[in-house]
């Protein structure tokens, strides 16, 4: 056995664990009763030792040092550099650093949870500021092992390639016309007269609205399941993804949006190519990437009006309410693409999404870089809400900076790829209409061509090429924020 | 820390693998789609790897010895004893041969499946042949290593501490009045006329009552669930057991009575003492208790008059039939105490079924013994059948020696553990009613009393005393088939 198959036979195995993982992390969410709680914990940080274990195993130092030495067939090189961008990426940290950084995260996190409905913003900054402190350590060291600046060393983890020079430009070009476009868009919409649906809508006949949808927009039931949990997400194996929702009886868009959101995660990893089942190449590319293929079902394809001309009529039917005015296609369209600036990102529309996501941006980065202190925090919140939003969050660090569970968790660098994903998701519709009627086809009800291109451009490709060389691929083009900014004068100012 | 304590954290990593394994066996079995099976059989496999290394470990040996010079508390040196004994199992067996067994075992299930449906006894006796083989060889080597003989040395596997001498002698006391009891119930029952209630009793009431029944036996939904699946199954962990059921709206009987014997599985489970947790101390006594369990909710418990004088009116609520004459308490006793000589093993009643195993007990003890070989198993299988049911296999295979799975996955020495659990369930019972009535607490519907005696006899005893002993302290006495005959007396020629 060659020193490049000993490394596919072990990344295999760490899959094939990650696999277990993904399956008993989706029961605990969607199927576990509460008492199963503690000691399924207990198991699944057993299997995390044994899979990090693994990652950081000493002789594979010398496998990849062999491995680059063998001839290799191109496509093997490509998995050999994924593998090895992976390695180094679990080793560079000294175990004591992570561990310390876990304790803290799960200490900040735990107490988030009460202080974040107590407005405790004293106590939460104390814990806050230990795991700035730490995730400044581990950036640094990964900052020198890759020759990357701190906070780009952490974006690398999620975003492989992106880059400060690259973001700021992009969200600076964004800031330049967003207030700007939400302004007009609100005046636009100040006189539109939107009427809410009133429930209840059954859970049971949601549910068969959500698989009826899933259905059209290809999700594949012999490689998947829709199921409930507190918190929706996409989880599971690529063999088989499990997604889920939480439904609300007296709103029945919120679930259904939320279910093509997690189709389009869904598809992306039941399109990833099976003969890299298992190998770091034929992993989904990035954070954003994948954010793309969720927002494009939800963002692109969903919420236009065409769709929800399609949509509309199955809604009306699933619930037994054929002449309600609310379940109109005419109202529904403007229910979908209400906006409205709000202190909450997770429920931001997608034209004032961005500017929560910039606003994190630019704190976390001069956070990692040392620029700003973790005090300074909420005055920097508040001003660049108001710049950004026009609206004030002073005082209420609820529903300002102590929102998110990501900085708790010590995940800095991971939310551009919220606003990347949108972009990316515009220029790949951008491009796929160069190529075809979009409109015609979702009139036709004949999505199969977008999702061809999608699993030729995106899914098949994995990881095998960078995200750049991707969206060259795709699109002809790098990443280009005007697609994105075209799609939502289209949509909103047409 | 002592080597006690390291083989603590030893048996509970392991046990924290097996907690995995049992979540990710109960998702492929009752959640996964179809096409997701290959990649899980694969992950389960990986983790069975992972599970073996561990268990033997070369570290083991010294650990052990170490150990046994500790001074520990008595409920230590309990637990050492146990974890002894299952190392050893683990270890005896040579690794070239464990994985020749595994790879025949496989192939003739696998061909079984096929073949069974085709009456191809030929081809099946060509694998099972191969499969005895091997089993020999694996009985030989743990002979060797115990002290006992070849066929003791596999039922130690499942039902520590039992002999053939002592089941040679219980189950020639059972052939001794078996088919004439039998005999006297068909003669008995005759002239009685049954309804067979007629469905559709569809499966969403028949799951609503599952849970009701469920409730009332004391299963903690906190720690468990019901679902389907293909075939019935408790599996899980004892903080969150996983029971299944398959629902046949033709026949709502079925799957109401397996859900029962499944409860009585499940609370076994839930039942063990937290205190032992993931030790193995704290594990299932033995195949034989565990069915004894789940014999007696079923068997001991619900089949009787009293309780489906109870029963009776639930199912006529839930399916919404007050006055179906087939659903009357009178009728269903009838039905579910209706005894008939099958060719069918699973489908059995519990005055035929000790019949069947019996039968297979000695075949299966001669052919390990290599008194008898696998083309004498049709001849055999047909004349008992005959002696002790009065109905003959000839020719027909699948209904005869080709219908359970036991030996082409190479399970010898399991089959007695059915039938000691009815006889171990039916003392429990006389026991108790030396204690208490029974009946009064059917009548009043107070069953709690009941299950604290089990819980402080047998479940929370778990693997911290022989078998003999937990018998002998829980009904004062050794096992003693009496009671058994007693209870089919009782219930059939009253
Ligand atoms: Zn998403
Ligand atoms: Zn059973």
């Amino acid at each position: 056995m060659t020193f490049y198959q000993k490394l596919v036979h072990h990344n295999q195995k760490i899959s094939r664990l990650e696999h277990l993982e993904a399956i008993c992390s989706w029961d605990q969410a969607a199927m576990m009763p509460e008492g199963g709680n503690s000691a399924r914990s207990e198991a699944l940080a057993e299997l995390a030792v044994i899979k990090h274990e693994l990652s950081i195993a000493p002789y594979l130092g010398e496998w990849f040092e062999q491995a680059a030495t063998e001839e290799l067939a191109p496509d093997e090189i490509i998995n050999l550099r994924e593998m090895k961008r992976s390695w180094q990426q679990a080793n560079v940290v000294p175990a004591d650093l992570v561990e310390k950084k876990s304790l803290a995260c799960s200490r900040c996190e735990h107490a988030w949870r009460t202080q974040r409905d107590k407005n405790d913003w004293q106590r939460f900054c104390q814990n806050l500021k230990e795991v700035v402190e730490l995730t400044r350590q581990e950036a640094q060291i990964r900052a020198e092992a890759t020759g990357l600046s701190r906070y780009d060393a952490l974006l690398d983890l999620y975003e492989p390639g992106m880059t400060t020079v690259e973001l700021d430009e992009l969200f600076s070009e964004v800031k330049g016309w967003l207030p700007g476009l939400i302004k007009q868009i609100m005046e636009r919409q100040s006189q539109d007269v939107i009427m809410q649906p009133v429930g209840p809508f059954p859970v049971d006949q949601q549910q068969a609205l959500s698989h009826t949808l899933m259905d059209r927009l290809g999700f594949d039931f012999n490689h998947g399941r829709l199921d409930k949990s507190i918190h929706p997400f996409c989880g599971g194996v690529p063999t088989d993804v499990r997604i889920t929702t939480r439904y609300d009886e007296a709103d029945f868009t919120s679930a259904l949006m939320g279910v093509i959101h997690e189709t389009g995660h869904a598809r992306y990893e039941q399109g990833l190519p099976e003969t890299w089942a298992g190998q770091p190449a034929g992993k989904a590319r990035s954070m954003g990437i994948h954010e793309s293929q969720s927002l494009f079902f939800e963002m692109q394809l969903s919420r236009s009006e065409l769709f929800i001309d399609i949509l509309a009529p199955l809604a009306a039917d699933f619930f037994h309410r054929i002449d309600d005015p609310a379940l109109s296609p005419e109202n529904l369209t403007l229910l979908n693409t209400r906006v409205k600036p709000g202190l909450i990102r997770v429920d931001a529309d997608e034209a004032t999404y961005p500017a929560h996501v910039i606003l994190r941006y630019e704190i976390e980065r001069d956070l990692v870089e040392g620029k700003i202190e973790v005090e300074d925090i909420p005055e920097l919140w508040d001003k660049k809400m108001s710049e950004y939003l026009g609206i004030s969050t002073r005082g209420n660090f609820s529903d300002g900076c102590m929102q998110d569970i990501h900085w708790p968790i010590g995940a800095f660098g991971y939310f551009p790829s919220y606003t990347l994903g949108a972009i990316y998701a515009a220029q790949f519709m951008a491009a796929i209409k160069k190529e075809m009627n979009v409109d015609s086809l979702i009139r036709e009800r004949n999505l199969q061509p977008i999702f061809n291109w999608l699993d030729r451009h995106v899914w098949k490709r994995a990881s095998t090429v960078s995200t750049d060389q991707l969206l060259i691929d795709a699109t002809g083009e790098r990443l280009n924020a005007q697609y994105f900014k075209q799609h939502l004068e289209q949509r909103y100012l047409k």
